[in-house]
């Protein structure tokens, strides 16, 4: 069960009730289901989900009343613990663990010890959380959360969405003219436009055009220390995972998939779909729907090729 | 055109003026400039600049009212459109756009909700930002900014510099001697020096010294996320890019460019002028203008040459 | 000798006294030691250390009234100098450095600016540096420092610990259920545990547990910008380098080694005093005390013979 002192214990719901959030229907049942919790550790008042065959000896022993499943593992589960069947057992688990644990709103909303510019505009339902700063003219739409000590300036950002602690957004980007003397700089006159749920993890930076926008697209997920050069666009649900970086310029089609430590060089486009393993080094464009892994990246099949190769080739003998 | 919410609408000002600024002359022409833009974007009453082949075609279609370009540029562009010549037309660029866009400084220059050490010693002209936090001791020189959130103690600071939001500077190195019970630390005694016209990237970190000084000199870009550890020096005019990471006493010379992601050990020697390749592991010296890539970091066509070979040796039969 | 802007100057000491805290004995000597130096600059009142035999030439003309030094390199110092004999020169030095510097605390402990939620528990002679924040529930032990800037949620910490300026404990991990429309997010239940004497640097960033919670066990030192994902256990002693990242529900044992830069992927067990080398890409699991390196990552000697093959076989005839 989750600590109390971080977490408001749910109220029990019916079991039928939590189902129907996840798009399934279960026998008539008269179980109330207190929390959420892993197979191994459920209790009968409670639900779990079995998603990876992996884990079926675990689910053959579970305790819990009730377990989220695909139709062809219910038979797995033990007699007694009710199999609610789901497609997508991992977020049917999701569904019902929000409906319990509902998001929290502190009152105020806004903490007293933001510094937030008299020209922002923050929308209905919007949280800031200590310490954070908004800038001048800068724009937040509904039912957002910034976090503490995050820093925005030059944005645009739309509904719901989740900035989290100590990210910077709307800095100017890496912009200069060489000079021996002193580098000369070049004034970043664009913004950063940010859509709804997405989400930019904490310590990430995302700077702000130079003339062009950088934009975020909806839906678009980047984790801790993400960094997001000038003029980036990240498409529609894009997904990136933690520490990865893309220079300026370079654009994402919609739900690209970026391993953590990735890096991606500027002016590139990477189209629709497309998954770049972690740790790569991606120096050219990658088509729609393309794998590519390395340093610097190929085709994924290439360099996984050219891995066992190399330890085929110089393995001792035996 | 800017957003105006973010950025002051720029004077007009007469081509040859901002022409003179840029080095350059122009014929004389009664044109008045309002603003910079792209070449695809910009209108008959502001100044573009071409200085890529690449986009010759674009150019040539420009509408711009002025363009900035090298001298054998100036016949692709359309008749009408006045060429203004440069050798280097993106600094030209940057020193016009400077001169619409001048730096503007709030009012009062140290934000109130800053916390400054009454020992602290802030030069004329510079600005420090909500929040950030300026430690016993630390001395900035004039026409600083000193981001927000950002954390400096143990430091001394040139003019002209830019510290960026979240940047953190003088905390103690990474220093402690094994001990099975617990590590044993060692107080870090040393400080971090940063010149004249230097940047620090938002969420950057730079350890003081151990004994010695962490050393930044003038003129040196550090972009967003660059670590720099403890004792490292950092040569006039470094460009450093993007989550680069620099372990504790190593060297810089001047003018050292380092592409994103790249990694260094402690106690190497890095030559003027040497390049390193984005990605790069670098475990020994590089000579003075030297190139190296790859992890571990070899010359530059050493590796260009490993990656290409077994490229080949492993390609599938068409 | 420190700059006393920032550091105060130590009161001296007997060579006696400090040699017993290096757990040593001198020859009977009046001398007082002032201060710690580097071999090259100390002077006659100061004591340094010898430590690898490379500085063997500055150790013979070093000007330290004392040296702490293996007892086989004793020979090797100038006469006149005193040597103090330790086993481990260097954490002989950090105790003695210790000694002369010993932490200082401000007064008052929790500053003013910092915001702290009423229900936290702070324990005696903790600091809390300015601008931090700490959030409800939260439990820290005795004689901690609390970095300013930093945003502690979630999260039960022990005794002795430092959390660097800017880093991010507690906030919820990466966790969202893939669908086209927008990502399912997966409340974070669980709590980040962090032990006694451990360290996490500036800018790093430490995600609470899924369900389980993430854990850092005693004596644990992670530098600048680590990443650490939800429901990883970081086990007793481990050494963590710059920007390394760790995915999700991830296990190390105890006194694990990892170099800079490197990335763990997820679900992994490393063994207890495991060396994974800077800049490795570890995607399998790692036994007690293995030693691994690259990208993917391989037994280091199977790496280290890969990387001398390639070069062998692409090298260019002299």
């Amino acid at each position: 069960m989750a600590d109390t002192r971080f977490f408001t214990r749910p109220i029990p719901r019916s079991l039928a009730e939590l189902a129907a959030l996840a798009g399934s229907a279960v026998p008539d049942s008269p179980l109330k289901i207190a929390d959420v919790a892993p197979l191994d550790s459920a209790t009968s008042d409670q639900i779990s989900f079995f998603d990876n065959i992996k884990y079926k000896e675990t689910a053959a022993k579970t305790n819990a009343g009730a377990v989220l499943c695909r139709a062809e593992h219910a038979a797995l589960l033990p007699s007694g613990c009710i199999a609610v069947i789901s497609a997508d057992p991992y977020k049917a688990y999701a569904r019902i663990a929000q409906a319990l644990y509902p998001e929290e709103k502190p009152s105020p909303l806004l903490h007293p010890s933001a510094v937030i510019d008299k020209t922002a505009t923050i929308g209905a339902g919007t949280v800031v959380e200590p310490l954070a700063v908004i800038g001048a003219g800068v724009v937040i739409g509904e039912n957002c959360r910034i976090g503490s000590h995050a820093s925005i300036s030059h944005a645009i950002i739309g509904n719901n969405t989740v900035i989290y602690p100590g990210a910077r957004i709307g800095q100017p980007g890496f912009g200069f003219a060489f000079d021996p003397e002193k580098p000369v700089k070049v004034p970043q006159l664009g913004r950063v436009i940010i859509g709804n749920d997405v989400e930019i993890g904490a310590n990430a930076t995302i700077d702000r055009g130079a003339g062009p926008d950088t934009v975020i697209e909806n839906g678009a997920m980047l984790d801790n220390m993400v960094h997001i050069a000038h003029n980036v666009r990240v498409g529609r649900g894009c997904i990136i995972a933690g520490q990865v970086g893309i220079s300026g310029s370079t654009h994402l089609g919609a739900y690209v998939q970026i391993g953590g430590q990735a890096g991606l060089t500027g002016h590139l486009k990477v189209g629709s779909g497309a998954k770049i393993a972690a740790g790569s080094g991606v120096m050219r464009d990658v088509p729609n729907g393309g794998e590519v892994g390395g340093r610097p990246a190929q085709e994924l099949g290439d360099w996984l090729r050219q891995t066992a190769y190399l330890r085929r080739t110089t393995a001792k003998k035996a």
